[in-house]
């Protein structure tokens, strides 16, 4: 069963969550994060996870893989043009790994959450059975909405709106593991910049982990629309081709839907106009190379 | 390195947590859960883990393992007298769980919620390489103080305080696997009675996770104090001798700190004082039997 399909299987219960009594729940499972009321605070939370094998080569330095375990989240904070509170962490680590290397992913935990002003204030610390069992970091995170109380989310794109993506596209995750998603910067100040310059023409957003042809897939779906990508305009990375640009996984860019030209740029990273939405019908995500319209609505990356 | 030496080592940089931005951390690592203040609320934030091989036993239902994974968590909350708000969880899967696995413990993760009345509002579902990798369900819990405010921690204790327990110790974990420790409820409305009960004589309080023991001892040494424990008051469950009621882990009752007798029972839970605290020097922790006294400070349960 693939992960997107669990997810669906999941938010079709998501009226129950009024039943179960705590936190008022104010956007429930299906976006970057969820969005609950606490004693009239809108406080949203998520979790993400990396495994040995899946989101990290062997041989990883630990300082990277506990970098990537918090960005990730931060990115889904990004997402949803939040501020980063605090994290809690948990770590399975295999039976066999020397202290050293459980030092280094504390401290490169600590590392990481100096440099997104996100405190890891808690956690758990386990222990495979297995000698060999597979490093599973998971962290999830806290984060309240910026200084204009705004929290976007994927759906709310409408016909015409334009697709517009940060920074460049296509070299988040390379076959041998390398790549940005060890090094990325999660786009908070550009997601806030955002909010900031579009105001209510900023309809919504996601964060770019799965590639752009699923991403945009997912604002399209939220939103009830289908989504255009134009090719020749898309903002590939050194090396990566049209293909690399919408299907690779682990850009962590922002996509968002904007009536009327977004700025040139945010906080320093460039945006460029990719595609628009438009009525659903035909294919839900393409992307037109020349004379050639491509559908992509099964392209891109599941994590597994 | 043992979970708790770990621990300590980074409890050590709390100090570091202020510098890092974000919500003001008020109750740092080295507590159940951490407190964060955002605008102005405070919040109890927690982590915990169930690991295949470590915290269940192989052929364990699908059900039963969520409900631990999410009981855990709630039995922190119960140690800080918090009420739960809200959770979020990643698991990560064998690559060979077939499908109805999968859905089981989706299942079995929102009907606990429902039982503990605490919304999972979203997660993370990822997958092992290895077709036999250990199943890891990580849950992350957020929870409010309760009526009253008050927030209890495993400092406080005082020299002639009682050292009390709610229900029955020594049968939550058997070497087989089973035991309460799969079926427990948290003792929410017990922690929540106490502080109703006891108000300011409420000193100190701790889940019984890693034994009495070791817990007892968490109080203690939390409180620069140390703690006698009267093996003939143990309320030892049905087939356990006093070296199981302090030794073994996943009791999940409460343990506290009071200044004066308890009550006898609260929330209809039996409350039993099983110790006092003292001046420190000696034992830390240790326990009478007759007129002989055991250090019992090393013993109890590292869940590695």
């Amino acid at each position: 069963m693939r992960e997107s399909e669990l997810i669906a299987d999941i938010c079709k219960h998501n009226a129950e969550l009024a039943a179960c009594g705590g936190a008022e729940v104010l956007l429930a499972p299906g976006d970057d994060m969820a969005l609950v009321k606490l004693a009239g605070l809108r406080v949203l939370v998520a979790a993400d996870q990396v495994i040995a094998g899946r989101h990290f080569a062997a041989g990883t330095p630990m300082d990277q893989i506990a970098r990537k375990a918090l960005a990730r989240n931060i990115s889904d904070i990004a997402a949803m043009a939040g501020v980063p509170a605090c994290a809690v962490a948990t770590v399975a680590l295999p039976a066999a790994m020397p202290d050293h290397e459980v030092r280094a992913l504390a401290e490169g935990l600590r590392a990481a959450a100096l440099v997104f002003q996100c405190p890891v204030v808690g956690g758990d610390i386990g222990t495979h059975a297995a000698a060999d069992g597979a490093l599973v970091v998971s962290v999830s995170v806290l984060a309240e909405p910026g200084p204009t109380g705004r929290v976007v989310t994927r759906a709310g794109a409408c016909v015409g709106d334009l697709l517009c993506v940060t920074g460049t596209l296509g070299d988040g995750w390379r076959s041998d593991g390398s790549g940005r998603h060890l090094s990325f910067t999660p786009r908070i100040a550009e997601a806030l910049a955002l909010v900031e310059a579009l105001g209510d023409r900023l309809h919504a957003m996601i964060d770019i982990s799965d590639g752009l042809a699923r991403d945009a897939g997912h604002l399209a779906t939220a939103s009830g629309l289908a989504v255009r990508i134009d090719g020749a305009q898309l903002p590939c990375a050194a090396g990566a081709g049209w293909q690399a640009a919408v299907g690779t996984g682990e850009d962590y860019e922002l996509a968002f839907a904007c009536a009327g030209q977004p700025p040139s740029s945010v906080a320093g990273t460039p945006v460029t106009v990719v595609g628009r939405f438009q009525e659903p019908g035909g294919a839900r995500v393409s992307v037109c190379i020349g004379t050639e319209e491509h559908d992509v609505s099964a392209l891109g990356w599941e994590h597994g």
